[in-house]
C-alpha cells in the first residue's frame, strides 16, 4: 500500500522570527504518524505573498497532504486566504454558513461583530468550510486531485481541536487509511535502556503489524503500541494481550495507561482509598507539592506542606531531634526518617513523605556529592526510605526527586 | 545597504516524526535578528540524502547564508556530513586538529576513544573546521563565494555554544555586518498594552536607528531595545539616555536589566540586604516556594514554607484564627494578614508573603469567582494586601499569582 506523505506548513513572520516557537508541528507529525501519515517536510516561511505561493507549489510536489498553519487572522498582514484564492485560481466570496458560526461565536460571547470579524467569513470558493470550534477563523479545505491542502488557524488549542474533531477522520476516509489502534503504557522508576533491555524478548516477538515507540520524559518513559489493521476489536484485543504479557516483564514499573501522568493517576488512587497526604520537603523546595497541586481537586486529599530550608526550621518548626541533625546531618536516613513520621503526625494524615538533599550547584561534602538525594515514605503500618544520587543540574535534581517520591508513594501505599 | 538573509535547516526524523520539538531554529532567530540577519525560512528534512541535497540547493538560492543543524551523529543514519561532502564535490578525510579535540574531549571526561568517535574528526575537505567546545561533532563551515553553509551540532547547548563564541562573530566579519548593541529593560506588573499606551510617546520619539521590541511572559513584559551603527561607545551611550527617560514614564515597573528573572534579582536584593524570607502559601501550592529554591544559593536568605492548604491546617497548623476563617473565609484580607503575620513570626524572619485564592476549576462561589486571589506582605514596619482577579485556568492561575507576590515583595521592602 501507497504510504501518504505530509508536508506541513507554518505560515508567519512571528515564527521565523522566533517571537514564538512552534509547538504546533511536533503535535500535528504525532497526530498524522499514528493515523499512518509520514510528514517528509516541514517548511516556515513569511507573512510575503511570493515566498507562500512558491512553498505552495513545491509543496504540492513533494507531498499528498499540505497541512497549513497561521496567517489567517483578521489583519492586512495575514496572506493566507488570498494566497490560497490565488493558488486555487477562484474567487473570495462570503461563505454563509462560515458568517453564521462567527456571528453565532461572538454572540455567545457578549461581544459585538466587527466588520474586520465579518470578513473571516469570507472564503475562496474553491474551498470546503471546516469549522473551527474554538475561535473565528474557519479552516478550509481543498481537494486536488488525489491530493489535499487544508488550511488552519495558527492558534495551538483552535488547531488541535479541528484537527482530532475535523481533518483526521476526513484524511482517513479521503486515503481509506488501515484502521489504527494506540494504547499508552506508562513506566515510572526505570531508564529507557534498561526498559528495553527487560522487555527485548516481548518486544522482538511484537507482530509486524504492532508498532512499539519509547516515548522518555522526565523520570518516567512512555510505552506506545501502535496497531494497524482492517478491525478495531481485533486490535483491541490483541492489544489486551500484549499488554498482559508486557505485565509479566515490567509490571511493577507500570503505573498507568493513556494520558494522566502519575500525579493525577495518585491523586485519583488517594482519593478512592481515603487517604491523605502531607509533605516535608526540603531540597526540592515546593516543587514536590507544585506537581500535587497542579491537579484539580488536589484539597480532597492533600492537607499540606511544610518546607523546612533552613537548619533551623528543621529543628523548631518541623521538630527534628537537634540530636539527629547534629550526628547525621540534614541529608541523611535518620533525619529524614523524622521528617516523614513528624509531618505526617502533626498534619494528621495518613501518609507523611519528605526529601533532604544537595539539589546544588553549592552544598556538596566529599561524602555527600551534589545530587544526593533522601526520600522517605511513612504510614501507620512502615516507614521507607530511599537515597537517589541524581544529577549535578538543580532543577533537574529537583524535578527527578519529585518524580521519585511520587514513584514512592505509589509503591508503598497500604495493600 | 543589502540585507543578509538566512535560511535555517535542520535535519532529521526525530524533530520530523515529532518525537522532539526543534527549538533551537526559534533561539537561532532571535540570535541572527540582534545581528542584523533576516531569517527567510525555516526548513526540516528527514535523514535521507536525496531530501537532504534538494533542500541544500533551494536554500543556497534563497538566501546568503544557510545554517544546518542535526545530523551529525556518529551512525550511519547520520547523514549531514557524507551530503555536504557530495555537494562541495571534496573528499571526506581525517582532519589532524579535529581529532586532537575530540581525542582531548574524551581524555578529559576519562572515556575511552572508540572507532566511532575517532570518525567524528573525518571532515570535507572543503570546509573549515569550527571547534565544538561542549561536543564530540565539531561545526563546518564552507564559503562558497558570497554565500556560506555553516553545519552545527543539533544538541542545543553544544549549537549555543558554537554559535554564540564562533559563528556569530565570524559572520558580522564577512558581511561587515553594522555594530550592533542590545539592552533588555525588564519590567513586571504591567500587562504588554497599558505598558505600550504609558510609553507611546517615547516609543514614538526613538531614532530610526534604534528599534524596541516587547517580549511579553508569564506575568511580565521586557523591553528589548536594538542600536544598528559604527560606534558602540556612541549607541551605549545613547541608550542609556533612552532609558534615563524611560524610567521617568514607566520606573516604578523596572526590576532589572538583562537575562535575570525576578526571583535572581530579587534574591540577590534580599541577600545583598540580609533580610530573610518566609512563606505561607495556600492557593499557590508549593510553586512560589519553587520560584525561590529555584535559584542557587536561595537558602541564604529564605528559611521556609508552610502550605496549610486544608481549612484545618491553616488554623491547627499556622495559627489563623477560628473566629477569623469562620467571619471571613479562607480567601480574605483578614486570613491572608493573619497568614503573613503569623509566618513572619513563627519563622523569624524580616518578611513574610502570604497567598489564599480560589485557583479553579472548584471552589468558587458567588462572590469570589474562580481566580480571585488575596496575597499579603509583612514586615516589622507594615502590612500590604493585594487582591488579585486572575482567569479560569488553574495552572495559569498559580503561576500568575505567584509572580504577583514576588512583585509585592520587590514593591515592599523596607527603603
Amino acid at each position: 500500500m501507497k504510504k501518504i506523505l505530509a508536508e506541513l506548513l507554518t505560515i508567519g513572520d512571528e515564527i521565523l522570527y522566533g517571537q514564538i516557537v512552534d509547538t504546533n508541528s511536533q503535535w500535528m507529525s504525532v497526530e498524522l504518524d499514528k493515523i499512518g501519515i509520514k510528514v517528509v517536510r516541514k517548511t516556515t516561511v513569511g507573512d510575503l505573498e511570493s515566498e507562500i505561493l512558491t512553498a505552495f507549489a513545491e509543496a504540492e510536489k513533494r507531498a499528498d497532504v499540505i497541512l497549513i498553519t497561521g496567517g489567517l487572522g483578521p489583519t492586512s498582514d495575514d496572506l493566507t486566504k488570498p494566497c490560497l484564492a490565488k493558488y486555487f485560481n477562484c474567487d473570495l466570496k462570503m461563505h454563509d454558513e462560515a458568517l453564521a458560526e462567527v456571528t453565532e461565536f461572538f454572540k455567545s460571547r457578549g461581544r459585538e461583530l466587527t466588520e474586520l470579524n465579518r470578513q473571516q467569513a469570507v472564503l475562496p470558493t474553491a474551498c470546503i468550510k471546516i469549522t473551527n470550534a474554538l475561535g473565528t477563523a474557519p479552516g478550509m479545505w481543498f481537494d486536488k486531485g488525489d491530493k489535499v491542502f487544508m488550511s488552519m488557524p495558527g492558534v495551538p488549542h483552535e488547531m488541535k481541536k479541528m484537527m482530532t474533531d475535523l481533518v483526521l477522520p476526513r484524511l482517513a476516509k479521503k486515503y481509506q487509511l488501515p484502521v489504527i489502534h494506540h494504547k499508552v503504557i506508562r513506566t515510572i522508576g526505570i531508564g529507557e535502556s534498561f526498559l528495553a533491555e527487560k522487555i527485548a524478548a516481548w518486544e522482538n516477538a511484537l507482530p509486524a503489524h504492532i508498532k512499539l515507540a519509547y516515548l522518555p520524559s522526565l523520570g518516567e518513559v512512555k510505552l506506545r503500541l501502535t496497531g494497524f489493521g482492517t478491525s478495531l476489536p481485533q486490535l483491541e484485543s490483541e492489544t489486551t494481550q500484549l499488554i498482559e504479557q508486557l505485565i509479566e516483564y515490567v509490571g511493577p514499573f507500570i503505573y498507568g495507561y493513556g494520558d494522566d501522568p502519575i500525579e493525577v493517576v495518585l491523586g485519583r488512587t488517594l482519593r478512592e482509598r481515603k487517604l491523605t497526604l502531607s509533605i516535608a520537603e526540603s531540597c526540592t523546595g515546593g516543587y514536590l507539592s507544585h506537581l500535587i497541586t497542579s491537579v484539580p481537586g488536589s484539597s480532597e486529599y492533600f492537607l499540606g506542606t511544610m518546607i523546612p530550608y533552613a537548619y533551623e526550621i528543621k529543628m523548631r518548626q518541623l521538630g527534628v531531634k537537634p540530636e539527629t541533625l547534629e550526628k547525621y546531618g540534614a541529608v541523611s536516613e535518620p533525619t529524614i526518617i523524622e521528617m516523614a513520621n513528624i509531618v505526617r503526625a502533626k498534619f494528621s494524615t495518613d501518609i507523611g513523605v519528605a526529601t533532604s538533599g544537595i539539589a546544588g550547584p553549592g552544598g556538596a561534602t566529599p561524602d555527600k556529592p551534589v545530587g544526593t538525594v533522601w526520600i522517605a515514605y511513612s504510614d501507620k503500618h512502615q516507614t521507607v526510605t530511599k537515597k537517589l544520587q541524581l544529577t549535578k543540574d538543580r532543577l533537574l535534581n529537583i524535578k527527578l526527586a519529585s518524580a521519585a517520591v511520587l514513584n514512592l508513594i505509589r509503591q508503598s501505599l497500604p495493600k
